[in-house]
């Protein structure tokens, strides 16, 4: 790809020699493409990470539109956004099929012309080759590239990125195609987009820190933490809740890189100092992660028997990537005659005691701990519903025990919420007994 | 409120007799406003809602955009979508902050005035006594209606909505502003404006249709389904890609509701007679869903033994309601030792071959399905990543294996992608071989 100097373009379009492009104001808007994205099923959340993204360069994400795969309203969508905003990013419609209109629309609203890359031809034939398939010819239009444009290579799928720098209406503007999954935008953004912009803003010094409390409800939480965040009123304090998990972004900038960390760090110790044990994490890392962490530091391992959350805590543990370090393994004991047949509940005690018991709860940890041989076993039993429930043991009650070599602890809690909430609920409180029981 | 008829105003908005309007095109396009909405922790969810309700009454969504508390780019996004769409309806900013602009800006850009009614401010007023609190000014803001609009109370909030019917640049255009709160724009939308815009609207019969595909590539689908779905240009067919899973969405509007269910209903039957066995769902159920309908069905059931996938597909299957009537239990079994000790692998064999291979995944399942006595078990073995691949066992390689009374039937894959994909894949193919074997 050469970058074509300074052609200018009937629509006012022009583009810059590039070495000397940078980018002064830092507003960006994204365009989400996809009609998917228009129906009451599917929402872009690509952007929401792209946000994230932008705001750590110094850039404030100004607007968010979501247009079909309509190449008339792409087209319009387009020129308002280059009208109005510094940098605009448009977010799928990349792919192989006749619904796959942004670059065609792009280059209208650029007033520029689309031309066929032979190298990235031979890049998507040779990728379907090597699964042993012949392209079809609807594939080619990926390798269409907008004229100026410079190709960001897309290593997870098929449809490759655009950088366009340029003027438009006299002004500076940055234009990125990426494409719709998110999984091929993150690492093309991460990869090749993230150094490229930084060099073409002015330097900003921003720090951020991400605090999460669990199992703490929000309400409660705020009404300590607030009369805290309100009086750093140059820190932007966000707060976040979830299904047991209350989290805090702090945001800020200031005159220098250390200045701004200074004042996160201060904020968030103080908020730490109020919260005591509660707050697992001061970093952003998730509850799996801090379980996982202080299990392997203490040379610890785990095993769990689960009931009503069917597996959900062992893919949480296990979704950690090194978990094999500490997660020995896991049942999942729906009948009665598994708990007893994989975890050496005694079928007498599920007999008197009913399989939804403290009781139970409490076999299922040391059965499982004993049968693994490890330092942690963790039971779980309860009803998730919706169906299942009775007035004695009504849909959300769950039992949770943790079992070490001196002593077995079991929690009963009525969560609230579906089946989903309530397995969810579940395995973060039995995360965070582990956490406590290390900590 | 009093209708102003036939006003002609500056910018080319003219307020008809209200009883002759009729919208005859049935786009729209929906606003959200609020600065909140643009941070990478908060997204607009109310247009979801509202997608589904107005596709209900035959109105197709065209447009979304978010956009934060800016008077200047309110108006201007509020000009473009009243340029472009029938019906444009502004969600948020109503209520009594200095950032809530949205009737000004809409005022705005219709070139019409904005006059503070004394019926509202009187209603807010006793609002507030009611509660024992007297109204600070800021809140007389919320009385501001623009010019030509019927008020929609809003019994949940303080904030009202408004509904103004006009001309835009010589076209009919309907114009709705609902406050932000989901709680109060549901109540508002379904009670006082589904009613009154079903009136405006030529009647609609719509139908939909939903057929998933599992473990076929997006664009090996297309190519084969493209040809069918062009010859039906009056059904909207969407297609969405997942990790695995492709899914079309068949929607359109007719006469009558007969023919428009008969329209969607023959492409839906002409899809799946092309694709054959690969389309598992026909009506929008989820992999887990089909795959339990088919073991309930036959009285078969299911237990798995699961390495790579942690507990990822026993939680999958155990996420559908009433699943244990199918579901006996499942083990994760992380190391060799376990392997063998929950589901009798034996050592040797992982000797021989290696604990990611053809013959563990086999014995896995052969085991586990002995142990519970299921009629089916399911093997995965694998390496997730990101760590501990091999050249000759490279990151993403998979052995899933079903066996039954007869036989054992094992799959090998290399899945693309990173860890949390890759243990996707396997669990979304491990459920497609059930559905296979049961079909």
């Amino acid at each position: 790809m050469t970058i074509v100097e300074d052609v200018r373009i009937k629509t006012g379009f022009i583009y810059p020699h590039s070495a000397s492009f940078r980018l002064l104001s830092v507003n960006a808007e994204i365009i989400a493409i996809g009609s998917e994205l228009l129906t009451p099923f599917r929402q872009d959340t690509n952007s929401l990470y792209l946000t994230e993204k932008l705001n750590q360069l110094g850039v404030e994400v100004v607007l968010k539109t979501v247009v079909g795969d309509s190449r008339e309203r792409l087209v319009s969508v387009a020129q308002h956004a280059l009208f109005r905003s510094d940098i605009v990013i448009f977010m799928g419609g990349l792919g192989p099929t006749e619904d796959d209109l942004t670059r065609e629309a792009v280059a209208e609203a650029l007033g520029v012309e689309l031309h066929r890359d032979p190298e990235i031809l031979k890049k998507l034939e040779q990728r379907f080759a090597a699964r042993g398939y012949q392209m079809t010819p609807n594939n080619a239009q990926q390798a269409d590239v907008i004229a100026g444009a410079t190709v960001l290579p897309n290593p997870n799928g098929s449809a490759p990125g655009q950088w366009i720098t340029g003027h438009y209406e006299g002004r500076d503007r940055l234009i990125i195609l990426l494409p719709g999954p998110p999984f091929e935008l993150k690492a093309m953004f991460d990869e090749q987009c993230t150094e490229r912009l930084r060099a073409k803003l002015p330097p900003a010094y921003i720090a951020t820190r991400v605090l999460k409390v669990a199992m703490m409800g929000e309400s409660l939480v705020d009404s300590r933490v607030a009369p805290i965040y309100k009086r750093y009123t140059d820190v932007q304090t966000t707060i976040l809740a979830g299904a047991g998990d209350v989290q805090f972004n702090l945001f800020t900038r200031a005159a220098s890189m250390e200045e701004a960390q200074q004042r996160v760090d201060e904020l968030a110790g103080e908020i730490e100092d109020e919260l005591e044990d509660a707050v697992y994490s001061s970093k952003g890392e998730s509850l799996e992660q801090i379980a996982g962490y202080y299990l392997g530091m203490r040379g610890a391992t785990l095993a769990v028997a689960e009931s009503c959350t069917g597996g959900l805590l062992a893919e949480r543990v296990t979704s950690i990537s090194g978990s094999s370090r500490y997660f020995l393994g896991g049942v999942v004991v729906y009948s009665n005659a598994l708990k007893t047949k994989f975890a050496d509940v005694p079928a007498g005690l599920i007999t008197q005691h009913g399989a939804v018991s403290r009781e139970v709860a409490a076999a299922l940890a040391e059965g499982i701990r004993k049968r693994c041989k490890a330092t942690f076993g963790i039971g779980i039993t309860g009803v998730a519903g919706p169906a299942g429930g009775t007035e004695e043991k009504p849909v959300g009650l769950v039992y949770i025990a943790l079992a070490s070599e001196d002593r077995t602890q079991v929690e009963e809690r009525k969560f609230p919420g579906d089946r989903k909430r309530v397995r969810w609920f579940a395995t973060q409180l039995a995360l965070d007994m582990i956490r406590r029981k290390l900590m």
